[in-house]
């Protein structure tokens, strides 16, 4: 069921980080991406899979985590990612991917999900820091950063209170609340 | 199985028009949506939705199809939409959407493989003449028409050719063709 599959794809942010998750899994995510649909077929993404601590940690102190908890500085050591997809765009191919890695990162995080793992979407990444990662090279821009894992946290969704904020918060017992909008919030018409 | 759905999940673009979507059906893949990530969780996303067929007309004369298909007009009467679902960048809430959108439609687009339906996620719109549908004011940016039906047509994925050729094309059966890259060359390391 996706509904299923779609509220188990929390965003996640803190791991096991002790199971791994295989490399080959990580291929078998990118193909679900591969058969998603594509702006005019032009098919621009590339993918770097990581999948080992020493690759890991190229890529994690790149990235920046959570920007509504200013305090958490992201997850420390054991509850870091065990895994990341780093989304590129082949500038060769197109320059410009329109919203192919927002479709691309649902389907590898749905089959993530489906896989009883987790992830995070970030955009928000040290891109020339990033590019010390091989393979990297100046062909590619770099869209998103998938972090991968066995999630360790507890995600609930909570409808927008009356002020409309919706920042995530973490309660006192460290469970990680979303607020949604309403459905009849989002219909227009 | 997210594999299946997404398989199943082929862009669409000729339907058994007499088949209807309802709005209900329609309120349901929207809170897929809604369910889905948004960056830093802001949500800006607004849906139009168009389940009858006098509020479709007003959508159908807007959409630009299959820019690989220039002699092709777009589906005649009868195997046009039944329903659409425009989504739209609420401007009060973030001048960009970022991919919000790109994850959104693939939500909304396997919850209606899920139930037998199929689409098609078009970014080349008339925006100002789509405007006259009511609710869409300029409050709003025009970011996609997701349209829905039954599928009525055959799409099967090919590998891309040596000679590199990503365009879909419709064979003398009436077949529709989509070239996709292989999984070895997009992993890039």
């Amino acid at each position: 069921m996706p509904r299923d599959l779609i509220v188990r794809s929390r965003s996640y942010r803190r791991f096991c980080q002790e199971v791994p998750i295989p490399c080959e899994v990580l291929r078998e995510l990118v193909d679900l991406a591969r058969l998603s649909a594509s702006g005019a077929n032009r098919q621009p993404l590339k993918y770097i899979l990581s999948c080992d601590a020493e690759k890991n940690a190229l890529i994690f102190p790149n990235l920046a985590w959570a920007g509504y908890l200013p305090d958490w500085g992201g997850p420390h050591e054991g509850e870091r990612p065990s895994a990341y997809i780093v989304v590129l765009g082949d500038l060769e191919i197109s320059k410009t991917a329109g919203v192919d890695h927002g479709i691309a990162a649902q389907s590898i995080l749905l089959g993530a999900a489906e896989k009883g793992f987790g992830g995070c979407m970030i955009a928000s990444i040290r891109r020339e820091k990033l590019r010390e990662v091989p393979k990297i090279g100046p062909r590619y821009a770099i869209l998103l950063a998938l972090a991968l894992g066995k999630p360790k946290e507890t995600v609930l969704i909570d409808p927008v209170g009356p002020d409309g904020d919706i920042e995530y918060w973490r309660d006192a017992e460290s469970v990680h609340h979303v607020p949604k909008r309403a459905l009849d919030e989002i219909i227009a018409g």
